[in-house]
């Protein structure tokens, strides 16, 4: 890649999260938005319109541009195996959301094919995980792998969605542990990156529709790390109170907490209650803006300095195995047991 | 009993617990400490000379005094069933320190004699499970059971005692669950009674003696109520910053949690941080003073009305078989179904 | 006085100030209350029952038991300076309410009297100025004067009733300053001692009659101490929120603030806001609960070692002396300078 | 102007406040940074380096461009009535940082002078009082001003500097009244407009070389607004835990407030204290952020539209005016009436 220019990126998908990208894309100095690919043409163009990009449909379009730097990958999660292998094949760097795939054969299938090209093994390949870039979270992260709270015993998220999402992305969804709780599943991997064993619990309290798709609306997974950590992580579907995104790390000298974000601090005091803050931000769109910003420099910044990303391919396949180890829990009730399911490389 | 004077109350145990005991009913309007009964006379008479007690080596001493109108009985855990037993067969109240027994099979014999007795039936008995007296964890409950949040649908509990017990008192506990953790089970029944799954996940983190003993000092536990709620009990055996007792309750139309308590409101701001609060009160003689006192005037008012107490015996023999169901799925990794371990009658 | 027995007290007034002196007086294990005085006999009657206490109706009867020990006093402020009078005059201990008196000329005179008694000089007099006694206001005292935040430089005091007393009592009130503010002034001085130039600016927003009767129900008041620290008093007749009582000490090194106390940690979160508290407690009865014993039983302690009681009755001189400067301010627009109003003594 | 281009904007100033506008400019959709100009043209042409800009050493430079749209005006403050003048002669619109000018006699001077040139009435003129822009406060102001609070009737600020200003600076910033207190006068009036007696107190606590000057490092304020309002504007050149910048809204029906702001929502626990915060944003950079964005924005918007631009040049003449007669309280002991400095118009 030149080194005295930009690079140039093309965005795949101008859905609700590819905006997100496209947007912080045409922001950051050291990147260009060349491309943007949707076979919804009309979704691509009106996002190229505010951008300079050039909207196109396919994914050929794409790859036929010789001076193609990098991808981030927003479309469907059924175009991903395949985006993330052109991309590697070319020596094009990719930043792809989560998940890989719904299906881990798939996912594992496309971590061989990576490894039997060789440009794949050394191109910089980010998974989009980007609450690991958070500030608070973030910042917690730090604070704990310094030391400042001991040795880390037992970490507690809660994780909740405003609303759940329709019928009908339920049912494609891959159920709350693949498409919710593995955000989570990521977010315990990025304080105790060895889990050993999974117990998961599932319940329908409210949902009809995620009920009658088999899923469920609301879970508690306990896992366990290799060092004896525990850790707790609650989702539930819906929030009356808005995105509720929490998490304590505690450890044998403290506790480091981070909680809700309001958009301003805020405080009413009237007859009926004192001290009311705001409503919280509403949804992960508004709650991890900052985080969504701050995963696209790092992955600028890796490609630059030709340096592994992190997260990485292998962190997205721990995570669908955990999820999978906890759909299999909650099914069962047994603990079940992480077996490795990759050798850790360069992904 | 009498209703122009004050009630005549007998203490067992002279002990710390006992020592709270003493002093509350000492301030009570409605109760007069007339005896200490304890084998190690000396406690006895030492706490007896503040309060104008009559202190007592043995039980028949207490037993002896025809107008004994309740017992406390604050003395260790094997006296329990025996004493509960005296009490009933005489017409006594009794308010008894949690557990009924360590052995739940004892608890239901004990059980199957005061059914046997036609004034046991009759006569209050109270467990003192103290923290569903707690204000702050009695608030939320009465707020969670007049429709406040709806539909009750998660629950998370957390609680860390200030530093483990010494290893001599380990060895008899009875273990994590049935020592420590049967309070947060009791506090998981005071908002959901019915309890059907029970899962567990035990570590040792930090304290060889309690490895040593074949225990746990940091645990997870997770349960399902019969309407489906799901609740996380946290524990750990240590917190570098105190004891840390601490509710969440989630509904489907918000949220009420409880936080940790403070002596003050005092907030510090300096160059290293801000709005730091004071440490929280030090351990459960202090911070559930109130709910102590609570408690005993809840005991009071049920043997003067001379309705059924709450929590009851059924209630302590619940705790316990969830308890059991806790230390059963952390050593098989497996959840554990709950029959309901007695029939619920007006224990 | 006796040491082998409790302290025999008196206690004049049987209205809320005095209702809340007799329990506290009941249940002090040092105190006894012997009397309560009360033209309203009734009044006095009912509160004796509870108490043990005998009721009368005039002072002689009380002044006529020689082995009274002390009086406290909670009668109308006319009757103070005559009732401080006749127990120091025979070396009986007195606690008195603020103010001493409206007329800072009266309690000059009063002054005089004591110091004119032998007895006077050497029997403890203490001045009810009770938030000194408070536990979040007294810690950070206590912590300022120990140096945790170096020089204080700002004391910044928001004070607000919940709502403002009948027109009745504003007409005898002797006005804000020398009514509600007087509380904050002695605060201040708790803080900074040596007060010499006040300021003030009253207004009228929102109660007719507190206008019709020539006062204000709304001011601020800046102090300045000796060494240039800066005080702001922020005084409302009314709160929509509940009684406000906050203070924040600002010296070179830092800050301690004290926040208003509500009855429980309980926060509630929900589709309009979220974590939102309690609402406070009312008003200064049950706000000052806790200070009230420990002004008892620093007034008991007092008179036990023989020690000067703080806050004495200079304490009340100078609190009045800074509340008519504060009048004066108000209503000429000019920073008004202290004279140290009396040479500070035993008093 | 053109309204199918971005506005043409020029810079003065490239210290501090100007790196800050610079960076705003350029990211502003709808403003293009043309011009950049400082007589130490080095600093000029570093800042245009980034953003595109020619930098260039004289206002003359900057007004001899036929397509100049705006100009932002970070220069010294000695620079601000020429260049505002030479703008609105110019028919060019001017965003110009406070203050107008040190001496009200020269601000008023220049009003006289724009109200004479036809187009000066018509061009937008804002002056920059940034923290009208601040989401916090802006959200009280307007909540409040939609009746949320009922009648407004107490305004309590807290502003704070984290370190004093160099010497040198000091010496020629008119004082802390004209320099930093000016900030929340204006925010006084942002919440009401008209004051009418400004009472001030001032003292030297910390800083030698302030007092040296003939300055105050700590200062109070007391206004009375025109509907019997009370405002406290409380001052310090220092704060040993950052940047304190704190409102108080007090109405008749509830209170709004808005605290510090920290990076994260991150809390600590430990053995010496709990619930600690990070500490605060530690600057006006920092902390008002985005309120410069937003003020810039507003600017846009109001160019565009052609409306009147709030706060506006009478906002900054009102502003000096109350700074002045805080001055002039402090140094007589009196409060000083405001007769209304100028009539209000367009400007």
């Amino acid at each position: 890649m030149s080194t005295d220019r930009p690079l140039k990126v093309a965005l795949f998908g101008s859905g609700r999260i590819g905006q997100v990208h496209a947007r912080n894309i045409a922001a950051h100095p050291d990147l260009e938005l060349a491309w943007i690919a949707d076979p919804f043409i009309e979704g691509a163009r009106t996002l190229a319109a505010g951008t300079g990009a050039v909207a196109v449909e396919s994914a050929d379009e794409v790859f036929a541009n010789g001076d193609l730097d990098a991808v981030v990958i927003g479309s469907p999660t059924s175009t991903h195996v395949d985006l993330i292998s052109r991309a590697l094949a070319q020596g094009v760097a990719a930043l792809c959301e989560k998940p890989i795939d719904l299906d881990i054969e798939r996912a594992l299938a496309c971590r061989n094919t990576i490894e039997g090209i060789n440009a794949g093994i050394n191109t910089p390949l980010m998974l989009g995980f980007n609450r690991r870039f958070d500030p608070h979270f973030a910042v917690i992260q730090s604070r704990v792998a310094a030391g400042e709270i001991g040795r880390l015993e037992q970490l507690t998220i809660i994780s909740r969605d405003p609303a759940p999402a329709p019928a009908a992305y339920i049912a494609t969804s891959g159920g709350i542990f693949r498409d919710m709780s593995i955000h989570d599943l990521d977010m315990a991997r990025f304080f105790v990156p060895d889990i050993i064993e999974v117990s998961a619990t599932g319940a329908n309290m409210f949902c009809d529709y995620i009920e009658e798709a088999g899923d469920f609306d609301s879970v508690v997974i306990t896992l366990r790390g290799r060092d004896g950590e525990l850790v707790t992580i609650t989702n539930s579907r819906h929030s009356a109170y808005g995105y509720d995104q929490r998490l304590e790390a505690f450890g044998s000298e403290g506790m480091l907490s981070a909680g809700n974000v309001t958009p301003t601090t805020v405080r009413k005091y009237g007859a009926a209650g004192t001290e009311e803050a705001d409503a919280y931000l509403p949804f992960f769109l508004e709650r991890y803006a900052e985080a969504y910003r701050n995963e696209l420099d790092s992955f600028a910044k890796a490609i630059r300095s030709g340096t592994a990303c992190s997260p990485g391919f292998d962190d997205g396949l721990q995570a669908l195995a955990l999820a999978n180890a906890a759909e299999e829990s909650a099914r069962s009730g047994r603990a079940v047991r992480i077996e490795n399911p990759v050798k850790i490389g360069q992904l």
